[in-house]
Order: C-alpha cells, then structure tokens, then sequence
C-alpha cells in the first residue's frame, strides 16, 4: 500500500475540492451532478454541528484524488447501525494505485468501531470496475432484494 | 379511509406490541427475527435522546396492527436528505383495509415536511403483495442499481 495515500474529513479547507471530486463522480456515474443552489447545501449539512452525512477525502501526496460519503442506518432485526456507503470514488486517472481500497478498508474500520451489523450500498450495473472491486472484496450482491424509489415531484399526490 | 385507524409513535407503554409486530414481519420475510439481547438494544436505540431510527405504530381501535421504521439518508447529487423506510408492515390478518396506504402517506407526509428528495426502500422479489402496493403508488423500480453487503463476521479480513 503506498504510504503517500492519506485520509482525511471534509472541512472548510478542503471542501471545494470535494465538490470537485462529487462532480468528478456524477460524471463518471452519467448522473445530474448538484447545480450552485446544491452546493450549498452539501456544505451546510456537512459542515454543521449536526451533519446530515459524513465525508472524507483521500489524498495522494499533495493532491485530493478520491472521496467517501456515508451515513448510519439501521437493521431492525440484528438491532445494530448499517453503515451505508452512499459514495465512494477515485479519479480514473489515480486508480490502481490503492485508494479505493485504503477508502474501503478505512470504512470497515469504523464500521468495526461503531458495532455495525454491515456495511451496504449500491453500485451501477454497467460500472464493472467497481463490481470487480466488491467481488473481490467478498462483498455479497443481494439479488433478490428490488430497491424502490418515490421522488419528490409525486409526493403531491398523497394525501 | 377507515377512520378508527391511527398512527402514534413508538414509546415506552407501547415498546412491547411493537417488538410483537417486528417479530410478525420476521415471520412474513422470513428472515431472523431479534433475540432477546437484539431486542433491548432496539429499544434502548429507538427510545434514547438522540434515536438510531424513527418507527411509528398503525392502530386500529385498540390493538396495534403495523408499523413503521425509517430514518434519513442523503444524496449527495441532490444535496437533500433521502427518507429511507427499512419495514413498513401491517399484520396478515388486518391488510386490505387501508392501513398500509395510511402509513405510506404518513412517510410521504414527513418527507414532504422534511424537504427530502426522494423515499427510498428495498422489497424482498418473491413478496408480490408488497411490490404491487409500491406498483400501484407510483414507485420506480431501480432496476439497473446492484445492492451490495458486507457483514461484520467479515469485519476482521481488513486491516
């Protein structure tokens, strides 16, 4: 593992070049990435004394080349936080080279602190990088689960 | 709607008809159900000050009859807070008659309040009731998202 690969919190300092880098992944993911407004807002409820998320960059000497973004969940029936994995990225042209993988590891570490039963997220089906990174990490893809989504344009039509 | 249904939160006087019913959803999903130890940390963390999850009772006259637990996720390209429903459940024998639609838009109701972005959940594939309930109230299927696990007896092969 390069020693050069560091991993630290978001903060005031260094959070333009998080934004940069969840650009830099919406990118790479073909997904809409936060407009101005949003930006904003990801700054306020990460950077407040109750943060809606918790993020860290990895480093490589100087540089901020990748980023993890997660948050605690819950398993009702082991009774024990899930960590969720909502991002975790690395510039293309900085793979390879063990960041993904000091990310992950730095990520059950804290899952371990924390007493979580597991740690889950998503990938996309087309990113065979990342499903190679997973597989090879002996993660579990849980097939027989559909995952569900209402956006906030239909919540109108409850009542 | 039938209007001798009602939806109180979890508390104390009501803690153990609520474990009933996350044993029933257990049964149903046919999945582990909390053991004794599980089962007085999903108090202690459902009812403590600062709670690792939200969950909220379905009454029908007297008798507790569903539930729901959620809690907040985030999306980064959105910047607003995700609701995500872990179990939404009402008893076999008390479906059909409008509970669940009730606790759904409850949940769509405190997102709306909440200014979140979307409500997110998974389904187990084989539970066809539940998928067309999400069917018939609009939800996407994210069909082309991989849900991926790690449990924590993996925990200890990371460094």
């Amino acid at each position: 593992m390069d020693e050069n690969l560091t991993i630290e919190p978001i903060k005031h300092t260094n959070f333009n070049e998080f934004l940069f880098l969840v650009d830099k992944l919406a990118e790479y993911e073909k997904l809409t990435p936060p407009d101005d407004k949003a930006k904003i807002r990801l700054k306020k409820d990460g950077l407040s004394k109750n943060p809606k998320y918790e993020a860290y960059l990895g480093k490589k000497d100087d540089r901020y080349i990748g980023y993890v973004i997660f948050f605690m969940n819950y398993s009702s029936f082991l009774a024990k936080p899930v960590l969720y994995i909502e991002d975790i990225f690395v510039l293309n042209e900085h793979r390879k080279k063990g960041l993904g993988q000091k990310l992950f590891n730095f990520i059950v570490s804290l899952a371990k602190e924390r007493d979580c039963g597991r740690i889950e997220w998503h990938v996309l089906d087309w990113n065979q990088l990342g499903i190679k990174f997973y597989e090879k990490n002996n993660a579990k893809h849980l097939s027989n689960w559909l995952y569900y989504r209402l956006t906030n344009d239909q919540f109108d039509n409850f009542v």
